[in-house]
């Protein structure tokens, strides 16, 4: 069987629950070498800015979301250091973390079309701009949340000229649980029939606004994964969606919320997404759970261990 | 605007929710030249016991309250280190973590004087021994909190000949929620109004017996910082007491309880400071989360970015 | 009073609760030297199995318990690097983590007598093959426990000519408490009068069977702990199995389940097993609590606070 490679990583800007390594340009422009040695080549930022926390000094959100103007322009220092190690960008887009989640899609939707006009103004010039991430993720057919896909990666794509769009969706498994409990599992998982239902609607509410998706290979137990990742797999073909798989790189089954995952669980999930005919992982994320560079030395032993079974 | 510098440090010793780092003398020894090169100039022992821990070889606790002979004495090291780098030492008083967090703050008071006396005798002729910390936190006037303080500040200025006496409240806002949940917020917080007039009573009761105050600043929202700063500073200047903010560097809003902060948001929250007009700065605490040699390494990179700011 | 020295410890594979640390054979190699430094001379595996994952190729649980293959045959690394650095080897039978957890203790002995047999037949051969583990740990004489112990030690014995049987209880003290909550301490405590009556029973009942056991030591108040040992060890001798202790390096009072111990709590604890004549301890676990090149730096402060103490 093929192996697959991790080609792509998560930037974990702005996280909203794992802890700040605190880098500044030196330790980032070490990380991207980091990745380039593994073999990373695209970089996708998690989202621009959560609530009232940015990456970029946004005028927007300044004004309009009372955001804080951040210390570093990061969005600038990652395209500059994806064009110095020719990586693909991936913008992710704003997370109010309080429009969408009461329910209100409008406003998420209002706040994100100035925030991508913005963006493309600011940093649409540069080479490394690849392509869109809608940073609101989902695990069912919920809300509004087709409107909300099918709307804001129409817009990316109007606006960049066409740009590639990419989601990063979850399953409602039973390890779809709060992380600000210490609990690991729920007792609730969702059937794959009603999974299937899900995705077969959503896939093709967004088959024009969205090209590309990777979903969380975390939140299902593991003897379940591969039937989940062959039904998106299919969903997403039929509906012209390229797939890459998001292997999580962190144990979601620890007391512990999150230091890296063990070995033998990322290479079970690795070739679980193989044999669905998956070619290539995104990893979220690189800097805090692969790099050898990373405040959790386990994260650097990760790193060994992939690189062993990638030269393999 | 004027920055503001971070010129003194907890010592987290006894620790009752950090996680300890088994330092000897030799790093101690390090750890004081790291504070001393980021401009520290005083230091302040967060209590000098906890229940049955001791930081220093105590009679009068080992006697009337069965507690545990430690295996060094860090009151002993501490002040010598303070000494050879020529910074301020503040002594922490015991916290039963019985008598007064059960409403009998008599006992709290009675032990206290035996280990006030005690110390003075001990350790009194230290050059470096600068003042007292009284370690019995509080965010309102409830129970008997006005006469703890000013009977237990009273009495430490009485013995020692009148070394300054310090206090570092907390506020009572959303993140006010125990370390022991992996939850970060409440739903309910203090009013500014009713936090004006529970500390213009305290401040009131207790200004002949303390001298300075630095409100620890990370259980409010951050857009509410500022105005719950001024409220502080101007409350103390009424009644004569001299204002630090203690700018905690652990983040409160992630799963993991505790990891060094976001660097941005303690350069929000150092700015907060400077505007309401405070000058220096304290902070819990500089070993586990800004040293270059702590555990931690997104501390070391803290260090870092601190000083990039401090000489920007 | 004799210093009581740390002469074997866990090796904490498969884990179910402790991050993992990602170590391939290079690391494993490393540390094997550093516990012989420290003067280990005998290590136990935890466990061989719990539920899918496992350690070693085992074509029993692979077909009978649908596990998963290990990337990595870790009994045989332990096991090549117990005869290097002439330590003895102690191997920890399956946990299927649904037998016996649900009071199926048939099934938890059927499979595991499969287990010991395909074990014996691997790796019986190996000089370092010094004894048996049994993974269930227990607090009380509930369920059918002592059938569990009696019935798979026997068989440990009968299969490999004799070999020595090791269990490690624990006690139901204030800190038996879910590793899943971030609470630390509970409201009910085991009565020394209890404790005595159900290891009165217990010991009875697999005398025959069980040649060592090492109770944990983390379970109970610092204060409670002398009495507890005393009991445990003059039960223990009553029925002739010899006692160590399992003095367990991290702590289980911080909110962070776990990090390293303050060296200040495994002191005190040694102490009191010394006092009950107890000669030699185990510990839960060196790699991750006190290793040198633990991913938690602590771990390796506090091996040096160890050693200064041995040495002293």
């Amino acid at each position: 069987m093929r192996k697959i490679n991790i080609t792509g990583t998560f930037l974990d800007e702005i996280s909203h629950d794992i802890p700040h390594q605190n880098w500044g340009k030196k330790e980032w422009s070490q990380d991207f070498t980091h990745m380039k040695q593994m073999g990373i080549k695209r970089v996708v930022l998690i989202r621009c800015g959560y609530k009232k926390w940015l990456t970029y000094p946004s005028q927007v959100l300044h004004k309009q979301e009372k955001a804080f103007t951040p210390y570093l322009d990061l969005v600038s220092l990652f395209l500059e250091l994806s064009e110095k190690n020719q990586m693909e960008f991936y913008f992710g887009l704003y997370d109010s973390g309080r429009y969408w989640t009461s329910g209100n899609y409008k406003d998420e939707i209002r706040i994100n079309k100035k925030v991508i006009e913005e963006v493309w103004e600011l940093y649409g010039h540069s080479s490394a701009f690849k392509g869109w991430y809608l940073s609101q993720e989902t695990n069912r057919n919920a809300g509004a949340i087709i409107d909300l896909y099918a709307e804001l990666g129409g817009y990316c794509k109007t606006i960049s000229g066409g740009k590639q769009v990419l989601i990063s969706p979850y399953i409602d498994g039973v390890k779809n649980i709060s992380q600000y409990t210490q609990q690991t599992e729920t007792t609730t998982s969702i059937s794959l029939d009603q999974h299937f239902k899900d995705w077969e609607e959503i896939f093709f509410g967004i088959k024009n606004a969205v090209d590309l998706v990777a979903f969380q290979d975390g939140h299902v137990a593991f003897e379940e994964l591969a039937e989940f990742i062959q039904v998106n797999k299919q969903l997403a073909d039929q509906n012209g969606l390229h797939s890459w798989i998001n292997t999580e790189s962190f144990d979601r089954d620890m007391p512990i919320k999150f230091l890296p995952i063990k070995w033998d669980k990322m290479h079970f999930k690795l070739e679980a997404a193989a044999q669905a005919g998956i070619q290539e992982a995104l990893t979220f994320e690189f800097s805090h759970f692969m790099s050898p560079q990373s405040a959790y030395p386990q994260a650097g032993h990760l790193y060994q261990r992939y690189l062993e079974y990638k030269n393999s």
